[in-house]
């Protein structure tokens, strides 16, 4: 670790140094986290981009007492080495490690554990009209993206901004991430403002803005009316903001320290919300990532030889994203209903191939998980077989569209859930664990879920050829096929029926079916086999659907077997419990003992880790599955 | 039924009329939804307002192909009067009749069964979407009001509008809502162009436009471009459509309506989106609807003598909701870290009194149930203590937030869930029989219901004292003290602890166990008496929390007792089902059979009526009890 860096532990230490020092610390930190990223993987390119944003925000406020809030998060890594986590970097996002976002478990430094976007300035208006009850003058700062700021969480926020009146500082980073990502109004405005300003003009208004900057608590539109008085200002950069009442300065330039140092302090002093409007740029001081900001957004292990950056850790086999993604292009050249549609993650879902090759039947709206659904479900209103493809952990944004305007108009929008079920190192905020119990209570709708590659392609020619919506939910994984004997893929290649599930092993003599749901089929095959070893004989069936669930597995109960079910999702209200509803409900009361095992995710937070020792800590395993197994028959 | 309206039977009949006999057809249609409901209750105000402005949509789109979406919808009368169904209107908001939203199921004329704010512009965008991929020039119209249209869903809409390369209308219907209800931004920037408006302008813009607005195809920017060199705007109301890329016509008079049927004559050729600002009156023509719009918003039946309106029905006894709102009072003049927070539903949630008493201490955000939850996870972080109110149905937009911001971070935010359940009159969209499941998943979140008035004040002083999140749900129906014996009301006096059930009857002799969550106790305890008649023994429990549940009920089961729950809630992932969990994972091997019966809201969409009727129809009710028990016991 190099000089400066090492005096700094804390924010009090950084404070000890002349804001001189700063761009140096800058560079150290920029290496630092390019250092750690480069062994440990991680979101480096947003974190390089607000290095002197987040030192200069350090240098003025007292985050011990103020409140700084991310919104989404993973650009903290700069907030996590000045607050005391630098050892915490050797192992970042491992278990014994910092997690990749905030977290005041880690520290007193962090408000709330964050993840998904928008929430910033809602969480931040709260804690301002709290401090404001207690009298209490520490001040709130909220850092939000521009891609985040578009969300429907944030705009409600911002449209409520006026209940606080009293400090209150949005720091808007710009990295214009969201032009790149989406076609979307407010990221057009943005980037009309940007191509406006030229550097020199950012200089000026800084300067503009400092000068007539508070001392003291002078209030804020007296501070805008001078300023405006005396600048040109290039471009209506705040219309939009104006037009929502905010008190909008900017934009400046992010990476000058010694700028947002004076523009913080005189900004921490006015008496109202106020906007900053920051550029920053993507990848900052590391030229691929500066040059490849998607790649290195978020990026696995890499290794830098001159020009050229190779990945550490050999590219996973196939995953069920590109499995996803093989069979959504196979599939829509044979079906011209087909679109897509996504929220900001054309590439995470899988679907960049599909883009390419179907240009106008691909959109992306951006971070709008809520919006898309309705999107979508007009989409399907009008004959097409809208595809949308969002993650689990934000399809949590999606539920009452999903509940209004697709279960209750019975349509046929299908929904592609990635990352369902724990997702490794991203952790909490992003394990993908309620998605089965939040649509299952919803009328119409089926819920399927592959356990191997050619699954992939047979649930989604199912889906698309359904005429009710159809959810089919799947890890970030590779697809398991090596694992799998080769009879049970043979076994799975067969078209999905409603309710359907495939039986891939079944015995006369055995007291007991392990009930497989989604991606734990190779852990529940293995738990045949170490069963088998001990001499227990067991069934083994593939669920394929969580909604209706097949009548086989209540028979079975019937017939006295006990059931074991497995799963990837929360074990309330998921696939077992499915199961045991509808044990419930058709078990005439001189049925058999109940002898039903639930094996799923407990009821707390998996902490980040790889995603097989999630599965490991969650009881998701070969040996919960035996030693239900042999409770069951009582051995 | 006075002359014109009595032609008139659908939109074919309105094209045959004169444009000059269409305020005769206005006013008929006004005095016809008035007649209705005075009779039936009804959403009044919304409708009278929107009586010309959908006049002029009729007579000039054709809506058995062009696409009207409604936002919300519950402003449709005149829509549903003029497309065949004035004849439901007998019965409107019975089972027999028609319902008081949009509904695909009565008409052709209607896309979307609607309820909840904000969506036709998202809708609209994918039904456009749609049609541009069959080259069809059917048009598309979203009808949207001001207070809707600050929701997050509708901005991520609006920011997305761009994706639209072809017509679509937004006609924006400003009655001035949104600014009575909250302090939103732009309910305050609605409210700045409407007072830099006097009628007169309204006249010259509308003629402006009309003057320049194509007689086919011209393009929105030529017009705009056209537009904008004639008129002088007043203020620049077009601002925030502006920046937000979106063109923006108006404000324009919503009761003159041979300048509307002009204006979406022309507006209908553009050939890219655009946005019309009406003003309209909410209540228009009926004087007591005018000047106390929130009484009428949703009214019951009522008489009118001369000035005076008077209720037909008597006044309810005391409602959940009133003994909520009491209970708040109560508490918050002992414990000032009680804060209530709201989305435009003060009087809806029984807040009204805590507002008076406590200005200070009351927050409405406006129709941003999302945003509304992360306020409160931010006030809780300060030390406060923040009681959310928010419906049930309404509830469903909060998923992630109450996820991510309140159950993962461990905050004391309560959640006073109103009408949850089964609601009555406003049916399929509005029930609210999700939550228990959507919550139960979310570790730390504590769950209770109150099954009579007592408790309400008990579970809300509980709740208060919690340092973890607690939901407490109830209906929209008098608490039902009247109904209970006295002894069980006194046995329900008793402080909530969680997880602990009140058992109200027990017996040594009896091998069944009733378990009522909820509001649903006058069911349960009638349920009892019925089997006592028949020589049935039963406990009885009051379970009181779904989350964790009770072990008590357990322990039952594993005396070889039958159980059944009832609540008012999908049977899907609610109490029963939490029950059946908690059952299967506690429950050894050796227990005697499961005989467990879960009683609930079945997996289809009860259709509106009356509350007791729909819970009749979902089957939660005491001859399904009885009939449950004696499925049980063998008899």
């Amino acid at each position: 670790m190099a000089g400066l860096l090492k005096q700094v532990n804390s924010p009090v230490d950084l404070k000890r140094l002349s804001l001189e020092q700063l761009p140096e610390l800058a560079e150290e930190i920029r290496q630092f986290i390019l250092d750690t990223v480069s062994r440990t993987g991680g979101h480096l390119a947003g974190s390089l981009g607000v290095v002197e944003l987040t030192l200069a925000m350090h240098y003025v406020f007292d985050f011990d007492s103020d409140k700084l809030l991310w919104d989404v998060g993973h650009q903290c890594y700069t907030h996590k080495i000045l607050t005391g986590r630098k050892e915490g970097f050797k192992h970042l996002r491992s278990s014994e490690g910092v997690s990749g976002f905030p977290n005041p478990a880690e520290s007193e430094y962090d408000q709330f554990t964050v993840g998904h976007s928008g929430t910033a300035v809602a969480s931040a208006i709260g804690m301002a009209l709290g401090l404001a009850h207690q009298n209490s003058d520490r001040k709130v700062v909220a850092l939000v993206g521009d891609a985040s700021i578009v969300n429907g969480v944030s705009f409600e926020a911002l449209n409520n901004l006026g209940l606080v009146k009293r400090q209150l500082l949005i720091v808007l980073n710009d990295n214009s991430m969201a032009i790149d990502a989406t076609e979307g109004a407010v990221a057009r405005y943005f980037s009309r403002v940007r191509l406006s300003q030229t550097y020199e003009d950012l200089r000026r208004t800084a300067n503009n803005i400092l000068e007539h900057l508070p001392i003291f608590g002078k209030g804020v539109e007296e501070v805008i009316g001078r300023i405006k008085k005396s600048i040109r200002m290039v471009l209506p950069a705040s219309q939009m903001f104006e037009s929502l009442d905010i008190p909008y300065f900017g934009p400046v330039d992010g990476h000058n320290i010694s700028s947002l140092v004076g523009l913080f302090r005189g900004l921490s002093e006015l008496e109202h919300p106020a906007l900053l409007h920051v550029y920053t740029r993507k990848g900052k001081g590391f030229t691929p990532a500066e040059e490849d900001r998607r790649r290195f957004h978020s990026t696995g292990p890499f290794e830098q030889e001159g020009d050229e950056i190779m990945p550490v850790t050999v590219p996973p086999s196939e995953s069920y994203t590109d499995a996803f993604g093989s069979a959504m292009v196979e599939l829509a050249e044979q079906d011209e209903r087909i679109v897509a549609i996504t929220c900001a993650m054309c590439h995470g879902t899988g679907l960049a191939e599909f883009r390419e090759r179907f240009p106008e039947r691909f959109y992306d709206a951006g971070i709008a998980e809520s919006a898309v659904v309705d999107i979508a479900a007009g989409l399907a209103k009008t004959g097409l077989k809208p595809v949308v493809c969002i993650y689990s952990t934000f399809l949590q944004r999606s539920f009452d569209q999903i509940a209004q305007e697709v279960s209750l108009q019975n349509l046929g929008v299908v929904f592609c859930i990635d990352r369902a079920g724990l997702v490794g190192r991203d952790g909490p905020t992003h394990h993908g664990v309620m998605d089965t119990g939040f649509l299952r209570m919803m009328p119409n709708v089926l819920l399927a879920a592959p356990g191997c590659k050619v699954e992939v392609r047979r649930a989604l020619e199912f889906a698309v050829g359904t005429d009710s919506p159809v959810c089919i939910r799947y890890p970030k994984e590779s697809v398991p096929d090596g694992e799998l004997p080769k009879g049970f893929i043979e076994a799975c290649n067969k078209p999905f029926e409603p309710g359907r599930a495939i039986v891939l092993n079944s015995s006369k003599h055995s007291n007991l079916a392990i009930v497989s749901y989604g991606s734990v089929l190779p852990i529940a095959a293995e738990a045949l086999e170490r069963l088998k070893a001990s001499g227990i004989a067991a069934d083994l069936i593939n669920a394929r659907f969580a909604a209706p669930v097949d009548r086989q597995i209540l028979l079975l109960h019937k017939q006295g077997k006990g059931i074991i079910t497995v799963e990837d999702h929360r074990c309330s209200c998921g696939f077992g419990s499915a199961v045991l509803e509808a044990i419930c409900a058709s078990c005439d009361t001189k049925a058999p003992a109940c002898r039903v095992k639930v094996i799923g995710v407990p009821q707390s937070f998996i902490r980040h880790d790889s995603r097989d020792n999630e599965l490991e800590t969650a009881g998701v395993s070969v040996d919960k599955i035996v030693s239900a197994a042999k409770e069951i028959l009582g051995k």
